[in-house]
């Protein structure tokens, strides 16, 4: 039976209620943030969506997405009464409680961590595009703030969903004219928010937000739209139901206080005994193509000169093939970087993301909570770009989310230092969890893709745009958190440590050195993280120090990721990028920025005294 | 004397001429990304522009900012073609030639370096917004491709111009149809871009780029239009002018071959011997405030607590009052920044960029080339969003660009992950040339306040939601590059390196150490990047080691920074963030992580056995 508007507006009193109370026991967090969109909630979680609230983890359900993560205890409150969740709303906060200050997946409703804000329809298109691929009904829900909207990332977003078709996708605005330390820039005026919604190709209706029957229709009306996504744009007041809240400045991120406060303000809000039985509602189960391993079938010959970033688009095709779970993104560098091969295979699982990093990694992060594996390439240089997007992407916890970036270091040459990736080890390395993966060949350049494709969590791998030697039979495997020693002898004197483009470098050097009659061992580290610190200490006891040589700032990656490890053992030499890069010619610029053989032989001579 | 619709046509042909040839010799280039934008710069270079072509330096004419990088060689030409450069337009992409394949300011007529899309507008409209702030007369103009306008960063411009009336910008939209691996998602249905542009609070006109005529009337309208930025969408064709060229896919990033086919590709363009005279035409001159030696004036007492954000605050409010050249910018996060306390001295001076992070870091750059010193700040996670502006930003060698991160680490507390940077350190050491600070008590805070505004370059400030104790005196000096020894022995066993909040914890773990008979050094690691290695060296011989610890990711940050330095001469053990943290008191989540003084107290007992 469906729940009256009464009950339903009764039911967002009760959500206002658990939100200010939550709040004022934690003594943090934001309440009349989550205020402006009881009345939404309300609606969506009692009589909108279809979801079964026993059960988070089917993908026969409807979804929602909580953008605006400081709005968490509405969250938590809206989940705890329709049944979803069982934790007491008043541990909010508390180290020992799932219900944190922003969303996690720590609740397990939670597909994607929020609270860096405009993220949240980036992640949501993703998970309604991954449904459509499969052919499987099911509606995803974003709810987002006014303030929030000013994201770029938002229209990026905007732009992917209307471009795909999405009329899976609702977009909710909660414009509830106050932002965090001011007024928004366009406050009330809805008319600004649904002109920008149907300039990107959207569907979009203006209401009041806290008229229950009107957000019916609203939901009502976005259901039955088809071919585009829709936005609900919902006049709201921030601190909704609560005079002195109400509309009022300088409330932002701040709990009533405990006691008379709060007590005052929850008589306002009248009497909030209510509750709505949620009846489990899913769709007709699909059949679904069974995932399957991801494989590669390398087939190189040694000594043939491949670009690791042919390589990549080669392996990524593999998996088209082999493994249908598997989905592909690219900033419309497809041709660069490759990955146009995955589409060649299957269209339908390639996502063409154009020019719009952010959204492209938070497509994909939603791609994965339906159960796909993507793989997210453009430029190294350009992932840059998506860093909060990836930061975030490590907090949600994927099971898989995989980017490529191609192009990085000096070693492009000509475009100049706006195309080289010299941040992207250092950028990657500090995401908690994150498998860093560097291959220098074909052969290690497709096995690192199916290494990736079977890594759980968030995997970079890192491309070259020269053309490198094969040094790897086709059947060498490459685990994470391994390496491959190269060159060694019983008369190492030094160890060299490179990856990618710098192995040849390395090799060169050895052949030069040794006929000085100076034996060098060289390993290619291919994982950057976790990294094969056996490997690395046992030369630091065998040899007099290290050189490591890297296409890369010689801050955070290569160099310092080895120092850090055989600190105290053996002194380290940081061959790496130190002056802001020009255009060239590869070799020329290697040489330029002392990467080359020669600087190498240089380096291993000074320590070798 | 104005020239003539056919000159300006010819001129054009001519540019095509020249972009043809300098990538064909080059062997790489984008020519028809050149080809489709020559009738628009034709006409503002020979037509529209006021400027000197002999002075690229002055703040009295207008700006031309290319945000589609990759048609340098256009830029290139139609400088040559203005008397603006002298150099040959066939070194174009060689090491030894500033004609590089992306504009840096290696040509003095390139304030900002592009080849990352979307990042011209937001520039732009930093140099428009400040010198509105002078007063001052001048117009900008920024061209964009139509697959750059799919980033979401170009909204944020958008959004910021129009709020700010920046009538004095005007935006040019080459839509050329084609993107680099395909069609753009719109083709050429300028009406897309025409209606977003307007929904963003912009006046536009679409146009057939290639009518001389047209384009000139375009540029006109928006010199006369006011309260509002203008676009100019214009459609064009990729490659015009040349029938095997224009408008065919595959031709993106790809010179034609010299010999025959350019031949072939020259002979269509026609008759271009053309030359226009470029009068000398600058803005009348207007009395501007003498900058002056941006000073602080800390007053604390030792041992006060005061959180380095409010310090923060309370320094830049200084700035304020004595230095008119700073300016700064906040994205909605000012109260809890402090940066409203600089509002509240001068809110002409303060451009409230609202939650989009990628154009304030960008409109920064923008205003630092019209001689401000910006100081931009929002939480330092956010500052994440904005990686590849900083990036590039480096690349553009600003005369100055602070950016300051506020709430960094597990320290902030109960809002949890997603609110706390803990990458920030190695996203910032990462880049080259770029100045690192971390202040640790208020009175360190301010100074690095100064030193920043005083430094030339990007300089990062990572301040702290917690209170801390002062404990420095107000003179006390704080050079970049330098450290403070807190806590020193004859007998100091190990070195503790700290900053920020675990400063505060290192000298704690001393006073237990004491207790137990060990002695440690400690030092205050306050600048990052530029680092004192003498003091790290010094310490490496005169202790058994070094216990790192930080409020931040284990990689990319002190610890790997201390260990890079020290390699060979001492162990590092390296105290920092290992898992994704979550909701909790800050105390407690220092503990939980390893960061407080009981695991300062453990790791110095490991290290002297």
């Amino acid at each position: 039976m469906a729940p009256t508007d009464a009950a339903l507006f009764q039911m967002a009193q009760k959500l206002r209620r658990h939100s200010l109370e939550s709040t004022a026991e934690a003594g943090s967090g934001h309440p009349t943030s989550c205020m402006s969109a009881a009345d939404l909630l309300s609606v969506l979680f009692f009589s909108e969506m279809r979801y079964d609230p026993r059960d988070p983890s089917g993908h026969d359900a409807d979804v929602f997405v909580l953008s605006k993560g400081h709005a968490a205890p509405l969250l938590w409150a809206v989940l705890k009464e329709a049944g979803g969740i069982s934790e007491d709303l008043l541990t909010l906060r508390r180290s020992d409680s799932p219900l944190e200050g922003h969303p996690t997946p720590h609740v397990p409703w939670v597909r994607v961590a929020t609270g860096s804000l405009g993220q949240g329809l980036c992640a949501t298109a993703g998970m309604a595009w991954a449904r459509r691929v499969d052919g499987a009904p099911g509606r995803f829900f974003c709810l987002m703030g006014d303030g929030e909207s000013a994201e770029g990332s938002v229209w990026e977003a905007a732009q992917f969903a209307s471009f795909h078709g999405l009329d899976n996708l609702c977009a909710i605005v909660d414009v509830n004219r106050l932002g965090q330390s001011g007024p928004t820039m366009y406050e009330h005026d809805l008319a600004v928010y649904e002109a920008r919604f149907r300039a990107f190709g959207w569907e979009a209706a203006s209401i009041d937000g806290h008229d229950v029957a009107a957000v019916r229709e609203a939901f009502a009306r976005a259901r039955e739209t088809k071919g585009k996504p829709f936005a609900v744009i919902a006049r709201t007041l921030k601190g909704k139901g609560v005079s002195f809240l109400e509309d009022h400045e300088n409330w932002h991120g701040k709990p009533v206080k405990k006691g008379d406060e709060l007590q005052k303000a929850v008589a306002e809000l009248g009497d909030t005994n209510v509750t709505i039985a949620v009846e489990a509602r899913r769709y007709p189960p699909i059949t679904e193509r069974a995932p399957a391993t991801p494989t590669v079938s390398p087939a190189y010959q040694l000594g043939q000169e491949v670009a690791t970033r042919e390589a990549y688009g080669t392996a990524l095709a593999s998996l088209a093939k082999t493994a249908p779970q598997v989905v592909a993104l690219d900033g419309d560098t497809k041709n660069s970087t490759f990955s146009d091969r995955f589409k060649a295979v299957d269209a339908h699982r390639f996502a063409e993301a154009y020019i719009a990093e952010q959204n492209m990694v938070g497509a994909a992060l939603g791609m994965s909570t339906e159960d796909k594996i993507p793989f997210a390439s453009t430029f190294a240089c350009f992932l840059t770009r998506a860093y909060d997007f990836i930061r975030m992407a490590a907090i949600s916890k994927p099971s898989h989310l995989v980017l490529v970036g191609s192009h990085a270091g000096v070693s492009i040459g000509e475009d100049g230092a706006s195309q080289m990736a010299l941040e992207d080890l250092a950028m990657m390395r500090a995401i908690t969890g994150a498998t860093v993966l560097y291959p220098s060949d074909a052969v290690s350049a497709e096995r690192l893709v199916e290494t990736a494709a079977r890594t759980p969590g968030i995997v970079y791998i890192r491309t070259s745009r020269p053309k490198t030697k094969v040094l790897y039979a086709n059947d060498e495997p490459f685990p994470v958190g391994g390496s491959k020693t190269l060159r060694t002898s019983a008369k190492d004197a030094v160890t060299v440590v490179a990856a990618g483009v710098t192995v040849p470098e390395a090799l060169e050097a050895h052949d030069r050195l040794a006929k000085d009659g100076v034996a060098i061992r060289v390993i290619d580290l291919y994982s950057l993280k976790p990294i094969d610190a056996a490997t690395l200490l046992k030369a630091a006891a065998e040899t007099k120090g290290f050189v490591t040589v890297e296409d890369h700032s010689v801050c955070g990656g290569v160099g310092e990721a080895v120092a850090s490890v055989v600190s105290g053992r053996a002194p380290v030499s940081i061959l790496g990028v130190r002056e802001i890069p020009r255009s060239g010619q590869p070799k020329e610029l290697l040489a330029m920025h002392g990467l080359d053989a020669a600087a190498i032989v240089a380096a291993v001579k000074k320590l070798v005294g």
